[in-house]
């Protein structure tokens, strides 16, 4: 079938550098700017698929190569003929490459040029990723867009180790193109490349790497290595540095961004895509984002304020159960709790970004950004 | 507004005692035989209220007096307007007495002709729990079916014992009628009081019961202190004998049963109503109820089965998941599992009394449910 594409719908408006898109894949079209839920093992943690297209309107989600490698492995999700199928969900579908989970999660971890050797954080097996294992894997998940393999520096990291790290990182990029085109599609649909820069906080090596990613011609390019612990600002100037130096044709993706403000502050500076776990896990600690401010659900405030979980929002879970019951479902630590908080936060993501999309269109995002960016980060 | 009233629409039939009937509240209509959802703390654990109309086309569904009462106490409630609109459930409700709870659950209770003195299970607390506190209680909850004050004696028990406490239940039982009526409706509609047979495994221990229980002309009648223990026979036994001796025009709640083939034998007694935790709690370990019979989901054999959860019950989630896919929720830990497997084993007993009914008004009960019990009893 056909390759990604993207097509700019609008950029250039006054005083930002945000844009609006469409992106077609072979499992349909995603507008941007977008914020994918992170589905690790193949399930968005309490929400259905049913609920996420419903309810959160999501419209393409992620998984996790490295979760879904160790369960339920290659194996069943090729009987099955690929994720889409296992789980149900019908769209897009984003994977990453399994790097950032090597290192985040997994126990004895050896990088060398052929790859990272590791230990499973579930049993302690021993396993191989490379570049070409990596992409052998996300075939068999079936994923529309996949991820380069790559290593993520930690914040702070050395000059010199940054500089080796991208170097890597690159050198590793050219095997992943080099497996996919060696390899078919494995369920009949284009599977897309995309590739990572990495650089650190380091403005010599985010160029370079930019330059190296872009000269690589991908359906759509990452910026990874941010968002792990450095100051808020400083993610902003290089997210900025890398948008005014990637491909203006193709879509960007920020991994791992955000809060709110975050989202809106990189959709400011020219991302396309982005992804965090945080709607979902923040979610589930009783941290409820919302179209008015955040809030801390477990506080005794809420017990008897039977307004709306989220009166500014359109979908019908956050209309029809009120804070005072969430609050509740917390406090006795019912799984419904989880499960609503999930869906308000989700939707309230999904929601912020196409109401920003809508302020690109209209040309007016960057004095509507302006006031969002302080109505979202108030806790109320 | 109305007390509830029962419409008998079907017994008599050859080879049963089963019957259909429907029953009528200020929220609205019941028809029987029928299996309440039990939603402990205001919350069906792991389904949300809309999933619990639409996927599992619950009726009524249960709250625990005991639990609610601690959290999130009468208070909020009261604010509220009733359990109804603090948990968003418009359809009728039913809530035990708390006896129940009080002896599984509470911490150094001490029984007297007063009431129960208990500590709370969650923080220690000291609380009186008397027939006219429990009423007050439940008052403040306002559901539309509330249950008596009675005392659960454990099997075995002594007959001496067992005696002794059917007549503090009884005793009870005049003083909940008392509060009752020296009480008005909290929030404009009826709730109406079911008293509770006990007596233990004792033949004239329970016939008078059934007599004194019988003697208050109640709205309807339950039996208690069955399914605590006993064989099954023994349950079915005296579910009978007190069928048999309950009013024919009241409907019949047997408390607390059980696995899917018990409630096809109980209706088959003549029981109108059921509740368990079953559906829910062996749900969330694993266990999954079909209409082919039970599957321990997270057996290997299940993991590239790809067949829906359940090809034989008519509701989406049933449909639209595998086998496979739920199997790996289970192994992956993952929320959506619970999700998954309550809805369907609660979808599944409401299918079931749905078609116990059907095949009581076709007068076809006793041979439907001769198969039927052999299907659902196998182990796949």
């Amino acid at each position: 079938m056909a390759a990604l594409t993207f097509e700019l719908q609008a950029s250039g408006i006054t005083g930002s550098k945000a844009r609006a898109g469409k992106i077609s894949t072979d499992h349909g079209e995603v507008l941007t700017p977008i914020f994918m839920p992170v589905g690790t093992v193949g399930s968005v943690k309490a929400v259905t698929q049913q609920q996420l297209k419903e309810d959160v309107k999501a419209q393409l989600i992620l998984g996790n190569t490295y979760h879904l490698y160790l369960r339920p492995g290659t194996e069943v999700l090729e009987a099955a003929g690929g994720l889409h199928q296992f789980n149900g969900w019908d769209k897009p579908i984003l994977t990453d490459s399994g790097g950032y989970q090597v290192f985040s999660l997994a126990a004895n971890r050896k990088i060398k040029e052929e790859g990272v050797v590791f230990q499973s954080h579930i049993d302690g097996s021993r396993h191989l990723f490379s570049p070409e294992s990596v992409m052998d894997i996300q075939r068999s998940i079936g994923a529309d867009i996949i991820m380069a393999f790559d290593e993520c520096p930690p914040y702070p990291s050395e000059y010199g180790y940054a500089k080796k790290s991208m170097e890597l990182t690159h050198r590793w990029l050219d095997r992943c193109f080099q497996r996919l085109a060696d390899t078919p599609d494995k369920y009949g649909y284009t599977q897309n490349l995309f590739p990572i820069v990495q650089g650190s906080t380091y403005k010599d090596l985010r160029e370079a790497s930019c330059d190296y990613i872009a000269s690589r011609n991908a359906a759509g390019n990452a910026i990874g290595g941010l968002s792990v612990g450095e100051p808020e600002e400083m993610m902003y100037e290089f997210a900025e540095l890398c948008t005014d130096r990637l491909p203006f044709e193709k879509p960007r993706y920020l991994m791992g961004v955000g809060t709110p403000w975050n989202i809106l502050e990189c959709i400011d500076r020219g991302i396309d895509m982005l992804d965090c776990v945080m709607p979902t896990r923040n979610g589930r600690n009783g941290m409820i984002f919302t179209t008015q401010g955040v809030v801390n659900i477990r506080n005794k405030k809420w017990a008897t304020d039977f307004s709306p979980i989220d009166p500014g929002l359109p979908n019908e879970m956050s209309q029809y159960y009120t804070k005072a019951y969430l609050r509740h479902l917390f406090v006795a630590e019912e799984l419904l709790g989880l499960q609503l908080a999930s869906l308000q936060n989700l939707s309230f993501y999904l929601w912020l970004v196409g109401e920003a999309r809508k302020q690109i269109l209209a040309g007016n995002f960057a004095s509507w950004k302006k006031e969002m960016v302080t109505v979202v980060k108030q806790r109320l």
